[in-house]
């Protein structure tokens, strides 16, 4: 039996999985980020950890396919990391680094981009080999796989969706500087501040209240049927289905698979996106599906340990 | 010296060009591209020429790396084309049949995205490996290089950028059927159209007029400081700049390489159009370069030809 070792590595936990070559999870647990010295303990001590995982299992290192790394920046293709905020990082080679530290074959790749090709392999877009990742959180995500492969973008930031520009009005910034982006509408933070503004222009009956407007309140209104969530969830369905027909208008995926904490709303929520995206959608590039995202948090070791097969 | 040969088939020629492998047409030449009986003779036609071309040339078979075919139609990696309506075409797979009638290696690409390829290797792109080609002419066209290669798409439609959805306002629709299409604003057509409404609407002096509010008119009036040009240009230069600041987030490119007969306007044409750009881009994304298209007629045959190196 082969193995792989998958590390999602965020800015407060690092996820590392143990894996088949055939995706299966063996086994998985989380280490602290030490973000202490400008990051500089995190791949040590995500190499100790894997290499004591291997003692531990009485894994033969001849058994051992590689690591893959999945890290939240900018990533060029040969594994170099241009500056991981989150982490303290700058520019350093993460691949080179953890191979010295490991003696395995190491590869690495932005976190979003990695999640999308764990979803592509085991996930919500199995069985195809061209799909878009958009992964609604906080912010939205994005991570585009061509072919079976990430791409990475000349300057590591390929499919980053959340901020391409679809609101000419926005008089506030996104966090990106710009004003206006997909990020500020279709993310959950975009979706209650949406339905916070219509809440304060609406004199009819709602479930929505002004201490909970978040997305997960307003998809429960949309299933009790409540006519200010259900406006809400269209506004954020036509802004979402609009930026996801530009998309496929450039790169023609199969599928976009949507995952993050507001594709936990389920079928419900892609049914807003869908009329949307049709409307919008360059008729040779219509064909795409759009399914939710099906491994959530493993998604990231998931698609490191694919990184290095 | 070996040799290839690129192929560019439009709805009334065919290109074809004679090359070395370092890119240089030795000879180039055309052909009628014979619609009749939905298209069935012409790749008879082209075959028979470039086997002509080899026994005027007593270029040795042994010596010709392959033919490169650049076709009006979705084309999949395969390159099988999914109805080429230009041609009368239906589905089949042209590379196989181009190799059977001449006994050579054939490739085949979507045009646009083999004229983006030529641009990439010997044009305005040279030096660079993900570029996006956009073509202003008639309509907006478009191909996407990433690491060299062309983006196919899942269904060939891979950089249809012209059909991006830009303007929720439009009320005409465009040639897809959708309303608000990237080419309805930044095509040649699409300028003059442009400028005919502001003329309308005009009532300084101007040198354009009722029968003259094409593309050439209004970048030759912006040459000579007219005003209502300048409105004009910024008004195309503001859609354009936003369209590839979309694109650029989606697809992180080094350069955006733009030709077509708009392009002839030259550096003023860009000069309208990277405020806008750089306005919109995600900061990641935004040290992409926008260079002019180098090759003009020639980037189908030259693009054709590397398909097959």
């Amino acid at each position: 039996m082969k193995y792989t070792f998958g590390v999602d590595i965020g800015g407060t936990t690092v996820k590392i999985g143990l894996l088949d070559t055939d995706g299966t999870i063996l086994e998985k647990w989380e280490i602290k980020t030490d973000k202490s010295n400008s990051g500089a303990n995190i791949l040590p001590d995500v190499a100790k950890s894997v290499l004591d995982k291997i003692s531990e299992k009485k894994i033969d290192k001849a058994d051992v396919c590689g690591i893959g790394i999945g890290v939240p920046g900018p990533v060029d293709s040969q594994g170099v990391i241009h500056n991981a905020v989150n982490l303290g990082w700058g520019t350093f080679n993460v691949s080179e680094k953890m191979a010295e530290l490991t003696g395995f074959k190491c590869h690495t790749g932005n976190d979003a981009n990695v999640a999308a090709l764990g979803e592509m392999w085991k996930g919500g877009g199995m069985g195809y080999s061209d799909i878009v990742m958009v992964t609604l959180g906080t912010g939205v995500g994005g991570g585009i796989i061509l072919g079976g492969k990430i791409l990475d973008g000349s300057t590591g930031a390929g499919g980053e969706i959340g901020h391409i520009h679809v609101n000419d009005d926005e008089t506030i910034p996104c966090g990106c500087g710009n004003f206006g982006c997909l990020e500020q509408y279709a993310s959950a933070t975009g979706i209650a501040r949406t339905a916070k503004e219509m809440l304060d222009k609406w004199d009819k009956e709602t479930v929505l209240t002004a201490d909970d407007t978040s997305a997960k309140a307003v998809f429960d209104g949309v299933k009790a049927g409540d006519e200010l969530c259900i406006n809400v969830a269209k506004a954020f369905g036509d802004v979402l289905g609009k930026g996801l027909a530009t998309i496929a208008g450039v790169v023609n995926p199969e599928a976009f698979v949507i995952g993050g904490g507001v594709s936990k709303a389920g079928e419900v929520m892609l049914g807003y996106v869908k009329p949307s995206f049709d409307k919008y959608v360059f008729k040779g590039a219509s064909g795409a599906k759009l399914v939710l995202a099906t491994l959530g948090n493993d998604a990231g070791t998931i698609g490191a340990a694919k990184l290095v097969l």
